[in-house]
């Protein structure tokens, strides 16, 4: 069953102004999506980065699939590697801004690539074999995948006249984020909760966690400054808040801070910044820097790799989660097809998901009990929208927003904003 | 697609009079055949070992899987772990005898059965798939996988009249090895050899390996005495062959002294008795005891289970390889389908397949320059012949051998004979 086609089709997204260590979310962020058709005709479907130098790399990757067999995902990381690099070697410090998600990396640039190429491979082989991704993947091992609520602050609105609304308010203190966990649980069922932080100082953070405590008595918390303080000021705030949180996720930059952090604390650590490519994991795992990786199919390069991952999070007894970044319906579905096949996941996973409103997808999906089930139709389960892929893709076409820019998107609203730098705090 | 049916075939497969550290291999071996079907007739079929202990496991196994979906090897081992033990758990310390494979334990147990069901499950959903089993793996890196001469010494021939016969000869000296080595690699030809030691003392087999080396030179060569020396030994040889081996096979037993070998000598040292199980790897990876994983999909737990491990030993930068036992066509073309997957194999793999006269496939392999070709047939790409299947059962049926035991081997020849304690020299 070989390849025939590759279609890339570059969209633009509305997103919500919600908060972070790094600025604002711009009011429309870019994805790509990755679509391969065999010679029979079945199509599959994958979704990732869409920014300049994610789309160059699949733009030079999608030449060299097509006439290949549609099984053959073990060689896309190599087919990145040896793609001529043309602009996207120069272009990777711009990646630097990607800080969110760790250090910038040649590796992880393809993975974020090749992980949509083996998302739409699956899809497809799936839709030819009659089999949900999961089962190519060994199977399912349960029928449901949890997901967290994923709280942010947020301002009202974005700054511009034209940008997209959202009805989720401004949330900026304490009672704001209680309001905001009220909704989210309350629309979509979700049992842990998870506030993105790093945007107030410390002590509001911590009192925003205290107070989802004491409103969601029992529910697992969870805060991500995104390595915004010192280790001293990480060392504090797990103090504080070390009753109330199931993990603390990466409270400060860089393998030996946290290792230190938890050394001297106890407390649980997750994170998405410290390790995030495999060559990243011995040192982290020796120090005892980690004990909850937060796996992302995209830039850890694909399902299959986010297997390996957990294997090797299961030898060092770290266990292991799912972290998110703005996405769509078909990352939803890949992302709980591989979720339903790693037995030890013990955590609800991460999903953005709630906060965009629109899909690419006929039939977004619908949160259950913070849940989502797991998909027994063959491949994904999913089906393109091409009218909406069409409309997001003329929105692309028509816009000047190439890539995503937190920092350019806050001096919209603030010119001469600065991000601080690390440690804020 | 639903399992309709398991049905298990234990036997007996002819084996040579091949010395180890441990004694002589019996004239017959078991082994044990695993085929699954499914509602719409497809067949799938597997390989494992076949003693008392891993037929019961089995047994209560294939109960289980009967009415899942073909799909769901990921349940394999949980289906294990909860099968009522029965007498397998007391059966657990005869397991001791297979030693030259590491440590026994309840999970390594486990895994050595699900494995022969998930190669059957793989099989079968390739053939209904028309998918060779390495794509069901992501796809082959390379279309042939290397293996290794696998010499032994060996006595002429078993002490009973009816004992099977080879055409090997006697090997107990560097000559004999040679001769052997010679044999192997023109009718093979093969590229690299390996001689198992831990028979003769360490100088004698150290001598071994130089007349390898005069005769094969440049032919990387491997040394492997299943942990039968002293630290001090173990140094001493490594250092007298350092030049001449690509990699020192497990020279002591257990993790803290292989490190030491390593650390006084430098030595590359690969093994499949210091790290035989996931969780034997942390300890040995941190203190760098093996630079080589020799991997068994029957006792690590299929093929998947081989690619995690694979992807383990990429995170560290320990190489991965093959390991082999007595064993027959089905885990033969399993092997091969698997090591093709996996991108970093820079070693020849192990088989101990040219010493099995008798084979259970309709196609017995046939290496070529020391290599077999990836199959790209559906499913492993074998047939089972029924007829041979039939006659190594009957054999079984009608035979009181039913575990494997080098040391009552041994003993046929020389009675009273005692293995010597480790380390032996």
């Amino acid at each position: 069953m070989k390849i025939t086609e590759v279609r890339l089709t570059p969209i633009l997204i509305a997103d919500a102004p919600v908060l972070n260590v790094g600025g604002v979310h711009q009011p429309y962020s870019p994805r790509l999506v990755v679509e391969v058709e065999t010679e029979d005709g079945t199509c599959g479907v994958g979704e990732t980065y869409g920014d300049t130098v994610y789309l160059g790399l699949a733009e030079r990757i999608a030449g060299e699939v097509v006439g290949r067999e549609l099984t053959a995902t073990n060689l896309l990381l190599s087919t990145a590697a040896s793609a001529r690099t043309g602009q996207h070697a120069d272009a990777l410090s711009e990646l630097n801004s990607m800080g969110l998600r760790g250090s910038a990396s040649q590796d992880k640039l393809r993975r974020s690539v090749t992980s949509a190429f083996e998302v739409a491979c699956l899809d497809a082989l799936g839709r030819a074999t009659g089999l949900p991704v999961h089962a190519l993947l060994g199977g399912k091992v349960r029928d449901r995948v949890d997901y967290s609520a994923y709280l942010f602050y947020k301002w009202a609105e974005h700054p511009g006249a034209d940008d997209p609304q959202d009805d989720w308010g401004e949330v900026l203190d304490p009672a704001g984020v209680v309001e905001l966990a009220r909704r989210f649980t309350e629309r979509y069922g979700f049992r842990s909760i998870k506030l993105k932080g790093g945007v107030l100082p410390p002590e509001e953070e911590a009192a925003a966690i205290a107070a989802l405590h004491e409103a969601f008595p029992g529910v697992p918390l969870r805060l991500d400054p995104n390595g915004a303080w010192s280790v001293d000021t990480a060392v504090r705030v797990a103090e504080q808040t070390a009753d109330v949180l199931e993990y603390l996720e990466d409270p400060t930059l860089g393998t030996p801070g946290m290792a230190e952090v938890r050394r001297r604390t106890g407390v649980t650590l997750a994170t998405n910044m410290c390790v995030t490519a495999f060559a990243e994991i011995p040192e982290a795992f020796a120090t005892d820097a980690v004990q909850v990786v937060l796996s992302d199919h995209h830039y850890w390069g694909g399902l299959a790799a986010t297997r390996e991952l957990a294997a090797v999070c299961r030898t060092w007894d770290v266990a292991v989660s799912m972290h998110s970044n703005t996405h769509l319906g078909i990352s939803l579905a890949a992302m709980t097809h591989v979720a339903a096949t790693i037995p030890e996941l013990q955590y609800a996973c991460d999903t953005h998901r709630p906060w965009q409103t629109e899909d690419v997808i006929t039939e977004p999906h619908r949160f259950v009990d913070g849940a989502l089930p797991v998909d027994d139709r063959p491949g994904l389960g999913v089906e393109l929208d091409r009218d909406a892929l069409a409309r997001l893709h003329e929105r692309w076409r028509t816009s000047d927003v190439r890539d995503r820019d937190d920092v350019a998107a806050m001096r919209r609203a603030e010119p001469g904003w600065e991000p601080r730098g690390f440690p804020k705090w």
